[in-house]
């Protein structure tokens, strides 16, 4: 049987470093998708005030699995 | 705090320029996202019949940010 | 008047072949998404356990056209 | 039966616009080669004397459909 | 002595199989082109209608060999 | 004898139109750079409030020719 | 405790298929390779004589995990 | 009015990490550019030696934003 | 007026440098086509037999201007 | 003389962060491979389950030279 | 400490080789930057008149180390 | 029957030139790889010191092809 699964993109910004970025971007993810299996860190970008950093900041491609219920308990497809 | 942002991926064709079918495009997404902050125009197409333009056509990646109410209010996050 | 389609990006995997994988991944997207248009292909890729194939998958930028009835009727949109 | 096209890249200047450039490409263009069926705008360049934009300049890869009737009345497919 | 060969760009599509839009392509390629040595699958999409496959196509970049006579028994140079 | 030119990359923003950026950018350049001889416009962006395009932005890139008077009369160098 | 796994990559050629071609490189690739656990196909190329395909040819991105025992057991590192 | 910015590429380089080679590459920076705004991380790279990693570094581009004073009191332009 | 130009793939091989081959596939290229004025080499290929290398080779994306005297003249264009 | 280095590509995998990883890996690269100069971190994966992350994982692109010794003392060529 | 270097791009053209550009290329970066460490040839051009080569040209990216006496002594970071 | 090669990376530096340092690249690698058949020159790099060049370094991907006689004798395959 097939398996099939969806790649979305986000963006997310912490005030302390990547790593919290990409924790945080998937725990609000994971609010509302199920089944997260993975995440490409796209991109990395600090954004900077007055020469200091004042966030960091990732772009995270997210893959996870549908489940096989089909479209009215999968509303997550688009 | 975290701030997160979804990118999502449109295609918009105008009958009349580039800049048209940005602008729609835009105004079309707008309807059902909220919090689009900006758009990356990843493509440039024309399409074309009997050597004369019919359409023009962009492809552009939107990204919005997600508000912090959770899956409740924000069903647009998949 | 403007003519939208959206992108979205699936993963589809079939015991049997790449095609088997393709054809798939659009027949379930086909269950929640209205008017797929097109799938470009961007990625082949195999998974194999103890030197034998076990899966065929691919990476699909699937291409759909939104009706105009907006957000009630289109939740698909994002 | 299968149908086939043909992708070729020109470069299109303009004194006023890159619309201007993307036109004029295309009209002459179908001057020579029959079938035009869309343009992909593969990059956007301005040339520049004295800090003014003297032209607006655009390549283009164009996808022309062959007909069947082979190569007697199709010298255009090299 | 110096050897030449050109690369040209062709899409085909077929109705059954990418394999089989590639054989169609190179068949048609050859009424015209001689000296035809090989071809990279620049890219794999497949066009759908309701929800089914209706055509598999392909880009080849095809590469042929010139041989020496020059431009009189030569046209498929440009 | 050799010839030197530099390139550098600005990015500028404009409330009307991508071309009104472009012009503006390389305005804004020429009072500092001399002999700038062409631009690639290598991104296209709008940033966009409430729903509505606020600027279109471009990434430039610029080349520009070094006189050889050297590094006295030629500040601009790096 | 860390998981280290080493990517390689191969060319296969195929008389009938590009499956075939993986399949066959994978087949090989095992004799020599403990633990390969998936491919990615990087490009699909064929070779062609007198107008017919005489080869189908993958080249593939081989992923295999190294076991701990070190360099006595793993000549295969490098 | 136009707004302009300017993109240029460091390389910084730490003994304790990729956010400490940023974080002092920016600050590096700073002290020539005014009104950074943000820095992309292009690469991550690490430097080692017998077996040690001996630094970590990171490819910044920065974008900093350009005054209206002009030439006189903006020599950072080029 | 619009200018227009044509970008054509050539690959030229010499026994003796990658200099040569350039220089050689130019050579090749101008007995038919009239108004060459650039080239990018895309790709720079050794081949070698018995450890030793047998040929130079390059890719070269070659630019050449269309005069205005349409087809009757200009078999070039396609 | 020419110096002769070789570029080999791994990826690593750690449980608590990515540099982490990278530090293991390359430990464990360092007991095959002698002098190993750099690394380039290619990708940045995280591995997720039950919307934690797992692992911290990296790609990583190892350069290291050769000694001049030759095939009987250097097996790490291949 | 940090280490820090900067990273610009040139572009050079000889009238005899690629290798006397990039030579006549440094030679003049070398005239207005101190410290300059390498140099990444990222294209290859040649100018073409009358189907003769009329100059070989390169761009180049340079990387030069910035010494650590700030601003007053470095006018050539930005 | 399926024809294997495999795909490695080296980078090799000379004194004098690029081609140099492509020659004595390759034939350091053929002490150990039996069957080279070709290398694409993937990157073109200078050394600079004290504003002179100190060596001409290319990163090559070489083809080798694999005889069938197995591990035993094929200890190049990893």
């Amino acid at each position: 049987m097939a398996s099939i699964a969806r790649i979305t993109t986000i963006s997310a910004r912490s005030e302390t470093s990547f790593e919290d970025a990409i924790t945080q971007g998937i725990t609000r993810a994971n609010e509302t998708l199920r089944g997260i299996e993975g995440a490409w860190v796209k991109d990395h970008v600090v954004n900077i005030k007055d020469g200091a950093i004042t966030s960091w900041q990732v772009t995270l491609e997210l893959t996870f699995v549908l489940d096989d219920a089909g479209p009215a308990v999968d509303p997550s497809f688009d």
